[in-house]
C-alpha cells in the first residue's frame, strides 16, 4: 500500500549546509595513526607534504561536530545533487515483505558513484591552497573519475595512476578520466623510481592498488605544488561522505520517518560511512539506541569478519602511516571477484573503532547471492547497481525476508552507492554463470595476516 | 548571478497527470499513412496485427487535446521520473553570455535516455490487451535497453533484433538489454525468412536498421500473442514523449521562466517531439507566438535541410506504411558517425508537416563542433552527454553566443535526451583526433533520393 512518495528530493533550501563529524560522538576515538618510521602518532607537520592543508586538519579534528560546507563545495554538490531518497515499493512487494525498504541512490552522476561528494572537497581545498596539481590512484577507475570531474571544475592538473590490468581491461572508463582532461598512467609505470624498480623486478607485472599508490604519492611529493588525494579508508573522507546519510535524515523527516536498520557495502569504508554517520551519532548519543548498522563485504575479501584489529599499512607498498584497522594483511590477495571497490584489504579506522566496540554488525557474502539480488532489483526498480553496491541490497532483501517470516514491519535505509554501467562484464559472467565464489580458506588468510607489522597497540595513545 | 536553483524536480504532486497531444492544436495535419499495397489511407484494422490497440488509437487520435496517463504508467514514471529542469549556470559564466540556459535531463534512467518515456506505455498496453509478447529493433541500443526494462517490470517476453554491427561493437550494451531478461538476436538472423533472403544473397551482411526492423515485423506477425514496437517516428511515441515537455512547463511556471528558444536534436524526432510539444501547442494556439523551435541534425544525415518533403517508407526493407515526410530515401547511406539515434532516413511526420508549415526551424551541425560543445558542456556541468544529445547542446551554445554579441537576455531551452557512457568509443575519437566530418555531397543525396517511390501527394486525402 503506497503511502509516500517513490523518490524524495530535497530542495537547495532543504541542504545540509554543514559536514557531521561523527568522531565527535565517538566515545573513544580510533588509535592514532603512527608515523612509519618513528611509530610516534603522526602530527599535522607529518602529513603536510602529502595532503593539503584543510584536508589534514579535518583529519584530526576530533572535537567539531559540524563543519561548515564551503559556499564553492555547496554550489557544486547543488549541481549534481540531491541525490534521491528512494522507497523500495515495487521490491517490497515483489518479496511480499511487510517491511519499508528505503535506498539512497548515490548514482546519478557522471563519477556513476559516491565518490564524488570527497573528489569535489579535496580539488577545492588544493585549489584553494594554491596548487597546480594533484595524484592519485584508481582502480576500478570510480575515484578517478569523480576526481577528474573536479579537477576539470577547478581547472587542476590531475595524474590518475590506473591500475594497468583495469585500464586495459577497462579502455571506456579510462576514455572517461582522459574525456574530463586528466592524465591517465597505467601503473606499474616507467615514470617514477617506484614504477621502474617493480617493473625491473618483473616486468609483466599488472599492476596493484598498492603499486599506483607508491607511484601517485612519489610524483606528487616530487613536484611543486602538487599533493596527493585519496578517495577512502581516511577521516577526512568520511567526513565530506555524511553528506549522503544527513539528505537520507532530512528526507527521513520529511517523511515521518526513521530507519530501525541501516546498511551499506563496505570496502575502504566511504559509501558505508556516509550512509550511517548521522544516524550512528543519535545512537551514540542515545537518542536512537535501538538503531542497528550492518557493514556488508563479499566473502573474498572479509576484513571486517574475518580479519584482525591491528596496526597495518594502507597499501601494499608499506609507504602509508601505520592505522590501527581490521585488516588481511597488505599482502593479503583476494580471490577474483567483480567488485573491485571492495578488494582493499583495510578498514577505515573510524568503521573498525565502532566495529570493534559493537556499535556495527558485520557479515560477508557470496557473488552468487548478490547477482541474484542485482537482479531481482533492477528488475523491480529499474536501476542496474554496481557490484559494490549488490552487496548492500542482498543485505537489505535478506533483512526484509526476516521480517516477512516474524511480520514485523521494520524499516530498513542501504546505500546504492553507485552504477554498474562500466560493470558488464560482471554481468555477463553472472548471465552466463560464470561466476565463481571463491571463499578464502584459513591458510589464505594467513598468507595475508603474515605481512602484517608487529607493532603494539599503544593504550595510553587513545585519546 | 544565481537567481533560481540549479535543479528543479516535480514532486509526485506536480506530475503531470495526461499526455498532451499537439495534433490536436494544429491547424493541418500531416498527411494520412498509406498502405504500400492499395496507396489508401491506412485504418486502424490496417495495423491491428501490427500494433496493439490503443497504441492504434493514438496513433490516429487528432482531436483530443489531452490524454490521460494510466495509472499503471503513472506510477512507473513516477519510479524514474521526474528527470530534473536544470540551469546551466556553470556553461554560462563560461560562455559569459547574458542568456539563460536551462535543459531538462532524460538521461537518469538506466536506458540512458528519454526512451522509456514510451517504452513503457507501449508495454503496458500490450500487457493489458493480453498479449505475450513483443519483437523490436534496436540500433545503437537504448531503445532495446528502454523495452527491455519495461518488458521485465511487466513480465512480457521480448525479443530486440539488433544490429549485428553494433550488437559486436557494443557487447555491454547487448549485455544490459540481456541481463533485463531480453532475448538479443544479431540482425541479419536466420531465425526469418526476411534475415535467411538477406543473408543467402549477402553472406557477410553487418546489418541494418531497415533489416532488423523487417526481421522483427515478421516474427511480430506469425507468433501468436506478439505485436511490434517502435521508439521513434510514429505520432503515439510523439505523444507519450510529450511527458518531457509537460514536466519542463510545470517547473518553468515554479520558476516564473519560459523559454523564447527551444532545442532537440532530431533523428526519428522522439526527443525533440517531446520537448515541444507543449511550448509549440501555446505558439500555435497564439499563446507564445514569438517562441522559437530548433530542430538540429547531423551534417551527415540531413533529412529536414537538405530532404525532400514526400511519401516513402520507414524502412529500407519497405514493409512500412508510406508516410509524407522529410526523407533522404530509404535507401540512403548515411557516412560514418557516432551519433547512432540520429542516422534515420526519414522525419516524424508531425515533426515534418511542422518544419513544412514554418513553425519549426532546422540546422546542421558537423560532429566537431557538437563534441567541442560536449567536452565544454560535461567539464562545467559534470554530465557526460551522449553524442546525439551533442547536437543540441551545441546549438544551445551559438544560440548563447549570438545573445553575447547582441546582449540579449533570451531565456534557452534544450532537451538533454541522454547520456554517453555506451559511447566511449566516440569520445575516444574525438579526444585522439580521428573524427571524421564527412558532408554528402548532392550525387551522394541523389543516390538515396533515387530509392524513394513516386508515390503523387494527394491533398484532398488531408483532413
Amino acid at each position: 500500500m503506497k503511502q509516500g512518495p517513490y523518490r524524495t528530493y530535497l530542495t537547495e533550501k532543504e541542504f545540509p549546509r554543514t559536514w557531521y563529524n561523527l568522531k565527535a560522538d565517538m566515545k573513544e576515538q580510533h588509535d592514532p595513526f603512527l608515523h612509519p618510521g618513528t611509530l610516534q602518532p603522526i602530527t599535522a607537520a607529518d602529513l603536510e607534504g602529502v595532503f593539503c592543508k584543510e584536508v589534514i586538519e579535518q583529519e584530526l579534528n576530533c572535537s567539531d561536530r559540524y563543519i561548515d560546507i564551503p559556499e564553492e563545495i555547496l554550489e557544486i554538490y547543488k549541481v549534481y545533487r540531491p541525490s534521491p531518497l528512494c522507497r523500495a515499493y515495487n521490491l517490497e512487494q515483489e518479496l511480499g515483505t511487510p517491511a519499508k525498504i528505503y535506498y539512497k541512490f548515490e548514482g546519478l552522476n557522471t563519477s556513476g558513484s559516491h565518490k564524488l561528494n570527497s573528489a569535489v572537497a579535496q580539488a577545492y581545498y588544493s585549489k584553494k591552497q594554491g596548487l597546480s596539481g594533484i595524484t592519485t590512484e584508481t582502480g576500478a577507475g570510480q575515484w578517478g573519475t569523480a576526481l577528474a570531474m573536479a579537477c576539470a571544475f577547478f581547472k587542476l592538473d590531475l595524474k590518475v595512476f590506473m591500475v594497468k590490468v583495469s585500464a586495459e581491461q577497462k579502455p571506456y572508463r579510462k576514455a572517461v578520466i582522459e574525456n574530463f582532461g586528466a592524465e591517465v598512467i597505467p601503473s606499474p609505470s616507467t615514470t617514477t623510481a617506484a614504477g621502474r624498480g617493480i617493473l625491473a623486478e618483473y616486468p609483466e607485472h599488472v599492476g596493484s592498488l598498492g603499486c599506483a599508490i607508491s607511484e601517485a604519492m612519489e610524483v606528487s611529493t616530487s613536484t611543486p605544488g602538487y599533493r596527493y588525494c585519496l578517495g577512502s579508508v581516511l577521516d577526512h573522507v568520511m567526513l565530506h561522505q555524511s553528506i549522503i546519510g544527513e539528505e537520507a535524515l532530512i528526507a527521513f523527516d520529511m517523511l515521518d520517518e526513521y530507519p530501525d536498520i541501516v546498511i551499506g557495502c563496505a570496502g575502504g569504508g566511504s559509501n558505508l560511512g556516509g550512509i550511517i554517520a548521522p544516524f550512528m551519532g543519535k545512537t551514540l548519543r542515545g537518542e536512537k539506541p535501538e538503531t542497528r548498522f550492518i557493514a556488508v563485504e563479499p566473502t573474498s575479501c572479509p576484513s571486517l569478519t574475518r580479519g584482525k584489529y591491528v596496526y597495518d599499512f594502507g597499501d601494499t607498498g608499506k609507504m602509508t602511516p601505520l592505522m590501527r584497522m581490521y585488516t588481511l594483511g597488505s599482502g593479503y590477495q583476494p580471490v577474483a571477484t567483480h567488485s573491485g571497490g571492495l578488494r582493499y584489504h583495510g578498514m577505515s579506522p573510524i568503521i573498525s573503532k565502532l566495529y570493534h566496540d559493537g556499535h556495527i554488525e558485520a557479515m560477508a557474502l557470496p557473488q552468487q547471492e548478490i547477482f541474484d539480488a542485482a537482479k531481482l532489483f533492477s528488475r523491480t526498480e529499474t536501476i542496474l547497481p554496481a557490484p559494490e553496491s549488490n552487496h548492500a541490497i542482498a543485505a537489505a532483501i535478506r533483512e526484509a525476508l526476516k521480517c516477512k517470516e516474524t511480520g514485523e514491519e521494520k524499516t530498513i535505509l542501504f546505500n546504492l552507492s553507485g552504477t554498474g554501467y562500466f560493470d558488464m562484464a560482471a554481468y555477463m559472467s553472472y548471465n552466463e554463470g560464470r561466476l565463481v565464489d571463491a571463499v578464502p580458506t584459513d591458510a589464505d588468510l594467513q598468507k595475508g595476516f603474515d605481512t602484517i607489522p608487529n607493532i603494539p597497540v599503544n593504550a595510553e595513545a587513545l585519546k
